[in-house]
């Protein structure tokens, strides 16, 4: 298809143009033929669907204000993580990440450059995950920046992991580190840091990077699914006392989470101390982590031992188990109280 | 899995709750098991993908204050047309849907009896079109209401509609009328109406109809790609001006659209012509019609005869030709002139 005039390099999205920008994009994300017959820029795209394979399609929006804020994250920043929170989804369900639409509400005031970096994000997490941009629509908005993503990608037949299989006596466990991102955002705004700047603290600096660039457990979820060592899983989109609660209800379980052994990062455990913050609270309650929380039956622990060895040094760590008591619990000091909630978005 | 307890008859949405609100969606739109073994209410929906069909995939997303005001639009209205622009995508691709994400930027103003009659606006467009919600997202936003939606559906090998298949000497067709969307809405404003307001005439009552629950010609696009009856097809989401300039670029064509063949109902005409709008005009260039713009080869005259026999009454109107020069233009008593460009969404 004949492409238009390149974009000028500079000025405001209302000078641009929607078709230029189409055809930026265009160039951006070439259609891989095999999987994509027909890719962006017509009614619709066409898809060649997975064989042998059921499909696993999610959808989450991020807003300005909302969900980030531009004071914090660069527009790459922001790219990255509307496309890495879905694959975090797709990964929460066992499978593996195919192609992304993208649902972009841009307010007029945007300028190109800024859209372009928004692109590159979303271009970097894309390749990362082997995700092609099937297409996606293109809209102004009187209101905040709106980032909407959908991603479709594929599971085998009876490898889906959902929340609803966890049972009495299986081992609760949690991908990587807890509590990064609530104390990244923590830190940018109690230094009232710019979009660039960075803590020098090593942990502290990973809690920020964290917060600006999710890095989805897209590997570990595909493993779990295709090895079946999970009964259950979800990511920590909105928490861990989210996610053990939702598995808890889904499940017709209890879930009891043991404090002492919630793995978090050194750096950050002392910086929330300092800041009269508990490391533990914070760890349950606060979002955006996107960590896979998951549970483990004892007849399949060897096939969860797989998973750990090909999951390429990422910690799995033991947090709690399954309890018949359908009560949501974090054991501490000996003592049981209810597991704090997380994020809610209303 | 076990549903929260229900929601609170009136409230706005602050008061309800995520969680309540996604079990009120998951109650209205239950999972067809055999298409979506997992809908509603996981990380991610899981569907059967279709049997020896390619996927089209579109999203499309509709923005208080771009694309309706609630002065004129009902929220079921809302709820429909944002099901149905999708749709329209589908059709225009030779596609028949078969599911939908639907991802919803509520304002924390908005009461839960607007967002179920959304949900009551989208299911009943769902149900029309025979499309299953597998899932989607909520958030609030400090901004407009934006409504997000994916449309995925199946469209068989061979038998997709692209916008690049139309060959000089091809017939031009559009389905339906013309003009009637931006009619609708140029007679809301003008009678400063209210949602609710219906014009006593009955083409003006038709247009207002089409501007707030735009009908998506769902099965005229089916059948001309089953058939195989069209070389090129495309909706008219942005007006025909738009719509044939896209087709002659992608197709390396031109046409050329004869301004006495438009078909524009007589009370549009009469109304239009007497508030000092050029109908004709108003035909090319008005937006939100959702009608088919297609080309039809003489060698497949008899598989269009064919689709126009199975289209149940929908006209399917011969209005220009496809040219070898390029240009796109229109013929008006007996002279050419441009034809008149469509909407621009920046």
């Amino acid at each position: 298809m004949p492409l238009s005039t390149p974009v000028k390099p500079a000025g405001a999205l209302r000078t641009i143009g929607e078709r230029p920008l189409i055809d930026l994009i265009r160039q951006r994300f070439p259609s891989p033929p095999a999987l994509l017959p027909v890719g962006i820029g017509d009614d619709a795209a066409v898809a060649v669907p997975p064989k042998g394979a059921l499909e696993v399609l999610t959808t989450d929006a991020l807003v300005e204000g909302v969900h980030f804020d531009l004071a914090f994250c660069s527009f790459a920043d922001i790219g990255h993580k509307a496309l890495a929170v879905n694959v975090s989804d797709i990964a929460a369900m066992g499978g593996s990440p195919r192609l992304a639409l993208l649902s972009l509400v841009l307010p007029n005031r945007l300028m190109i450059e800024e859209v372009t970096a928004l692109l590159d994000g979303f271009g970097g997490m894309a390749a990362e995950a082997g995700i092609a941009l099937a297409g996606g629509n293109l809209t102004t908005t009187p209101g905040p920046l709106v980032v909407d993503v959908t991603v479709v990608g594929a599971v085998g037949p009876r490898k889906m992991l959902t929340r609803a299989g966890a049972r009495p006596g299986d081992a609760v466990y949690v991908t990587g580190t807890l509590g990064a991102a609530a104390t990244g955002l923590a830190w940018l705004r109690s230094a009232g840091a710019g979009p660039a700047d960075v803590p020098d603290e090593e942990d502290l600096a990973a809690a920020v990077a964290r917060y600006r660039r999710p890095a989805p457990r897209s590997r570990a979820g595909a493993l779990l699914g295709r090895l079946r060592a999970a009964s259950a899983c979800m990511d920590l989109s909105d928490g861990l006392g989210d996610a053990a609660r939702q598995i808890a209800a889904a499940s017709g379980v209890g879930i009891t989470i043991d404090a002492g052994r919630l793995p978090i990062l050194a750096g950050v455990r002392r910086w929330n101390l300092e800041r009269g913050v508990d490391p533990v609270r914070l760890a349950a309650g606060g979002g955006d982590d996107y960590e896979l929380l998951f549970t483990v039956p004892s007849r399949r622990r060897g096939r969860f031992r797989t998973a750990v060895q090909q999951a390429r040094g990422l910690p799995m760590t033991l947090i709690g188990e399954v309890t018949a008591s359908r009560d949501v619990l974090l054991l501490r000091d000996g003592a049981e109280e209810e597991l704090p909630a997380g994020f809610s978005h209303f």
